[in-house]
């Protein structure tokens, strides 16, 4: 008899929505040992939150979330709701004991997060950054582990989007100073970090420019930096939301003294591998469609070339976290990770602000 | 209060997955007046079957069809089963006044669909000719319909996959005469004339090959056909199983005289377009990633640049076909259109027989 | 000292300007015994004749091709005339003991083919079927004599382009049947058939059909053809001028046990191929860049990385048949190799007229 | 008549051998009123010399440039040597009324460069910077001229060469901080800081990393720079010689508001092009052939959809400064376009050195 887990989740806009989803989906592509109950929808309009509970299947809604803190039949609460808000309701929650998810960016600065940290020592946890489960990057990370690509030269990562470009600003807080703490600071560059943390470890210092192109925004509309990983590599970083002709590319490329890897999420059923170890009359960038067999997911969705999309990306990090708190294993990224992200971004606001480089940490 | 609809699904291997999927999940994605009721999964490995219904949410499990065809707590009745079974099924069900669902192709033979059009006169019905409901194919039929690309010259269309040139032949009904009826001539070439049919009208005849490798099996490994169709372009359609390289590379490509459209369900996301009324210097193949704003599917899913996958071209097509049964309007592909796919096939089987010209119907 | 090579050119179109720069850099990128003289460029207009020879360094001009017959000052003729001239020319030449060079299609019929073989028995010879001198197109062939493919299934080939479709009608005897003998039959087709030739083998049997979009046009838009090799392949072959979007796409597609290679002049510069003796997690079709090291070449040109054009196909083939002269060795295509592609476009020609399978010889 | 412009080549080395095709192809491809006559070529190795200025037509050689400067039979001098011996050549001869052109960097410092401009102030000049001539790059220019980018937000180039990381360091000048100067500061990231130059206007500032991966060598491996340019627009620059995987990839992506453009040099054929006024459902980014017709170099060279290559770039460059020439007009890039560059490398290079951001002049 699987072991109930009951959930609560705050916001219902386009990652609530998504966050549902894995919720709901989880259990048909991951084996596990729990039963999970889509208990509470918590958020602040109470109509559209009937309506979504209802579509998603959440048993009851809440326009508080303080409700959920000292409720004793809500065991896990995933935290989907505008950056600003995310500290406070994960550190009272975690202090409460429930098992705490939050969506990325986790924090809006580098003191919020290292509370985070610190008031969910004892609970498990898990931050969103969704595209480390893209079963490509996860592919990445296998190949990289394998020595594949060898030691690395070079990181080159770039988060390009267009549409406040293209004039698509109606309303919303990822916009505001106040809703999002940042611009494409928290909110593309945080995930090109993450990928850079997990597939190139830990970077030491990073040189930065922030940009901003609306008059009168406040936050930053594009963002660069250089990097120098502790590894010996160097990289660059780049996020913006003025590239136009640029949808959604998340896109990486690594080069090491044995190979390359390349991967854009506007093609994300791929992997591009250069093997500088064939004969080279041989060697050439091959696209490598990591649907299987013998590839991370391969046996949680469907067939080898059929392809998954963006919402199994949610379903796979969920999977991946349920199968470790089952296991009684540490799961990654959880807010300790999510941290190491903060201080980098932390890093890159400051070079940016004193036109210098600066060590991250 | 929504009405509800009574749902059997007859299998539970890879297709009745799929298609459990769509059900599971399609009222999260379509604004449906139905309640849709899991009601029983038909098979015949009662224990594989039993942990597939408690996956997917089947209230109970069944293992002889014919127990189907009386309940008059079933409305709709969905066959997922090896081609061969398709006819005797839907046959029985549909003359018991049930909705019927089918796998394609719906028939191994030309005189089986006719049969299964007449039965089904009077009752709804929906082939998974499914592909249509990729989101860039529907937009191909858009771009067409408002004359964008022209009167067409020419349609070449290819299904190429691979898996048994190397040598992934473990037991599979699909390898077997009995079990599919023939080889690539139903399982791929039928998707490739469907989409034809739909983006391209009426086949007027044909020439045909087709091809074994496999010694000893029965079954066709490649076929090939040249055809007229009825709006005065030609074609031609290439199915094989022995494409080594290609995993699942559906694809087509349609010249008019004012563009060309591209299509390949490896790169789901994304329809090519060519348009021959720019200024020449300005004309290029461009990739539109169909992901919305104003394309089809684009309120269903999620963002634009955020992508779907296999599993939506079957919650896709039931969220049609259940939008169109509550609006009382025709659904297509019905029974009468997969037959058109079945003479279309029947042709090109007899001309590969008489290795000469012949005439659809 | 080397030998004198007293070369005289007939043509002035677009073919003469390519085969002029053909002969005046062949030597800087091939080591030759020869000194090659561009002796006599002969043509029709005397103007433009005029003005052509002294561009490109043509020492005299002439009117009239039967000067040159008896002319014992002239070692070499390049025919580079519409198709329809090119049997009395070649037959009159070769009997006269010159070193014959034609363009393709070498004839506008199996039978004139045949007696420019006869004619030539005692002659060196070369058609000008230039895209085999393709880099990619000689590593495809390199890889497959090193059996990286295996034995093949499947061949595919295209050859599309779009400008009459597009209007660009203007007066060129490419469209008229007195000038060209054929449309896309000799002047597309006959380019893949020999690529499929010396990529693939004998073809045993063609199934055809032709078509013509424009109303009162004498010669085929359009040709298509499904084949059987003789090597027990499969194939298929298409050619138009009728593919909008498609400026000149000449591209194929083999599928062997172990591998594919795939091939677009469009983009010459690279050969894909798709290693299936890799482990299956690690396939993926990879684009190999030809430009050498080890590919073939690559040390007559630049350096890796650094590509060459449409014009080096000839300058290869040229480079080539001289060095094969020089050293008494056996060189291809020759006017034999181009009787093979005439008596398959004789038996597609028949076929599409019959209306059935037709066997090749 | 035309008027003879008599020309010697200093260097023989890939460079030199590049150019000599240049000076004999160039009157084939490009309407000139000289008559160019390739005197001398100069170099210091007496016997591959010989070999080379008999293999490209050079009437003489020399092995001391310094006999050039005196006389009065030259009117051209073209230098083709290491970066370190530009400066005091070109000086000498600009002095001595000779037009001189020069191999990029034209300099391997900020003052050599500024000494050299002026004493070339009233000769005409030309400095190599060939892939402005790429048709492709000159289309870009011709685009954003015609505002179908309007104004820019992003610019982003990449110059990413993989050699020595392959182990390819036979011993060669480039390597060599005596002989280059630098590294990929003057050998790669000056070609694509002209580019810039050349299609997005001034830069203001920049902040920059070099980094050398070799022990023990002197120069940089790879160089990495963030811009300000005076349009307002930020940009990012990256050269590197330990991109594995990367031949010869020199890219660029400019974002406007009204569109995209991007290029790479490893697919020189082709520009692509986002234009973000078309509809947004038809938005996408297409590939455009740049080989006519009404492009750039389109009447030039050979047919639509028929590609030129690497060598062509040269041919381009001395066609624009010969046409330039003889109408007197300014051609662009001259030493004082190629001082610009100078000024950015140098700001980069005092910027990577004091680690801030560094104003360009």
């Amino acid at each position: 008899m699987p072991t109930k887990l009951r959930v609560a989740l705050i916001g219902h806009g386009f990652m609530g929505r998504a966050h549902s989803n894995a919720f709901a989906q989880v259990g048909r592509f991951f084996d596990l040992p729990y039963q999970l109950e889509r208990a509470v929808l918590c958020g602040r309009n109470r109509e559209p939150l009937q309506a979504m509970a209802s579509r998603w299947g959440w048993r009851e809604t809440a326009t508080d979330w303080r409700a959920l803190v000292d409720r004793d039949d809500i065991d896990l609460v995933d935290i989907a709701t505008p950056n600003a808000t995310h500290a406070e309701m994960a550190i009272a929650l975690a202090r409460a004991g429930k098992i705490v998810l939050c969506e990325k960016p986790m924090a809006i600065s580098r003191e919020q997060g290292s509370e985070m940290v610190e008031a969910a020592r004892n609970v498990p946890t898990m931050v969103w950054f969704n595209y480390r489960r893209v079963p490509a990057v996860a592919y990445a990370r296998q190949l990289i582990d394998e020595g594949r690509i060898g030691p690395v030269y070079h990181y080159r990562a770039v988060y390009l989007q267009d549409w406040p470009a293209l004039g698509a600003t109606t309303k919303t807080w990822k916009l505001s100073k106040a809703g999002a703490g940042s611009g494409v600071l928290g909110d593309l560059l945080s995930h090109i970090v993450d990928l850079a943390l997990y597939l190139n470890g830990d970077i030491s210092e990073v040189s930065a420019m922030m940009h901003t192109f609306a008059p009168g925004r406040e936050i930053d509309d594009a963002t660069m930096a250089m990097a120098r990983f502790a590894n010996g590599s160097v990289g660059s970083f780049e996020a913006t939301r003025y590239a136009v002709g640029c949808r959604n590319r998340n896109q990486f490329e690594i080069h090491g003294q044995l190979g390359m890897l390349r991967f854009d999420l506007e093609d994300m059923a791929r992997l591009e591998y250069f093997d500088a170890t064939a004969p080279p009359r041989l060697q050439g960038t091959r696209k490598i469609m990591v649907t299987g067999p013998n590839q991370p997911y391969a046996n949680n969705y469907w067939k080898p070339g059929h392809v998954i999309g963006y919402e199994h990306t949610f379903i796979g990090a969920l999977g991946d976290f349920l199968q470790a708190l089952a296991a009684g294993s540490e799961f990654h990224p959880g807010f300790a990770d999510a941290q190491k992200v903060q201080v980098v971004l932390d890093a890159i606001e400051r070079s940016a602000g004193s036109r210098s480089w600066v060590a991250v940490e």
